[in-house]
């Protein structure tokens, strides 16, 4: 859900200060726990630790899923969010800006935990990192949208390390929005997209 | 890349009963990274708690991705990858299998670590589950194939919780084959698929 929360932005910087560092951390422990060769005792000493770790912060937590929360600055802490949650371990997380030459980018750096084909990028993880920046693209900070339709062309496999990916809107005709995105290596565009976003019955 | 191990499938099954549990604890920390609301001191306490698990997780370790590894009984274990790997908390993991009405089906549960709107799937994520579910059924465990193109249509959102994917193979021309796929929930259809799967360079 959309929660409201009467917090300082001051305050949402400090809890991202906190909670930051300890996603950053979980996912050291998702890339290690994939590429660890350690053996049988440490790895079940490490399954322990980690469990009493996971009781101690359970003792107090949300109900359900994070949502999205926000402040009456307008500041929202989407961090939850699979493909760019602060807390959310399973996100890269993708920091995504406005391009200067127009739409968005977002520099990332994909490693062991999104492997689909042996050294390459999960075909499913390139349309997360796709089907977020387009919508951001599609929203372009002004109006709520979700995904229609997505296409996505596989050129050639995406390798795992540094990405790019892009997103532009090309044009709206009531309330769809069009928009095209690309992911590449250096050495160019690797996956095509295009998305039709519409606005969500409950933002008409 | 893929790995030929000259090991025994029941020493596969050992290491599965080794790493499984521990990448299923690393799963309920990455929930527990999210939901917690544990004051600042125990936030800071398990993120060094897990530093140090990391630490000695990494003592030894593979240089780079899991890849995949095979023995001589054609066993292998996929175990790195983001949506199937039993070595990869980010991986719910899927287990698919074949469905006695034809295709493939899986059932899932995704919790807040795959959150995209309040209380729902991530669009990319529901991308992710029915492009590994279509490409299991494109080469259904006959011939190596790759996502050429995928289009998605989101028909309503996808709420967290219990989840079914079904996928099937409609025909094969040449080196393509074309699947449709579905995710849903109870209540019927939230997301349909089409994609068409081609042989890699490669294998042909």
């Amino acid at each position: 859900m959309f929660t409201f929360e009467d917090v300082e932005s001051a305050e949402i910087d400090r809890r991202a200060a906190v909670y930051g560092p300890l996603a950053d951390a979980v996912r050291e422990l998702v890339d290690a726990t994939i590429r660890s060769t350690a053996a049988e005792p440490e790895i079940r000493a490490a399954e322990a630790a980690i469990r009493a770790v996971t009781a101690r912060l359970r003792r107090d937590q949300l109900p359900g899923s994070f949502g999205i929360s926000y402040n009456s600055s307008g500041d929202s802490m989407p961090w939850g969010n699979a493909a760019i949650g602060l807390r959310n371990a399973i996100a890269p997380p993708l920091e995504i800006e406005p391009d200067p030459g127009g739409g968005y980018r977002c520099d990332v750096v994909l490693g062991a935990a999104y492997e689909g084909p042996p050294g390459h990028v999960h075909g499913g993880v390139c349309a997360l990192v796709l089907d977020h920046i387009a919508g951001v693209a599609a929203s372009d900070g002004v109006r709520a949208t979700s995904t229609g339709t997505l296409t996505l062309r596989y050129r050639r496999g995406t390798p795992l390390g540094p990405l790019c990916a892009r997103a532009r809107a090309e044009r709206t005709e009531g309330l769809k929005t069009f928009v095209t995105a690309t992911l590449g290596d250096a050495d160019g565009v690797t996956v095509e997209a295009e998305g039709i976003f519409v606005v969500p019955s409950w933002a008409r």
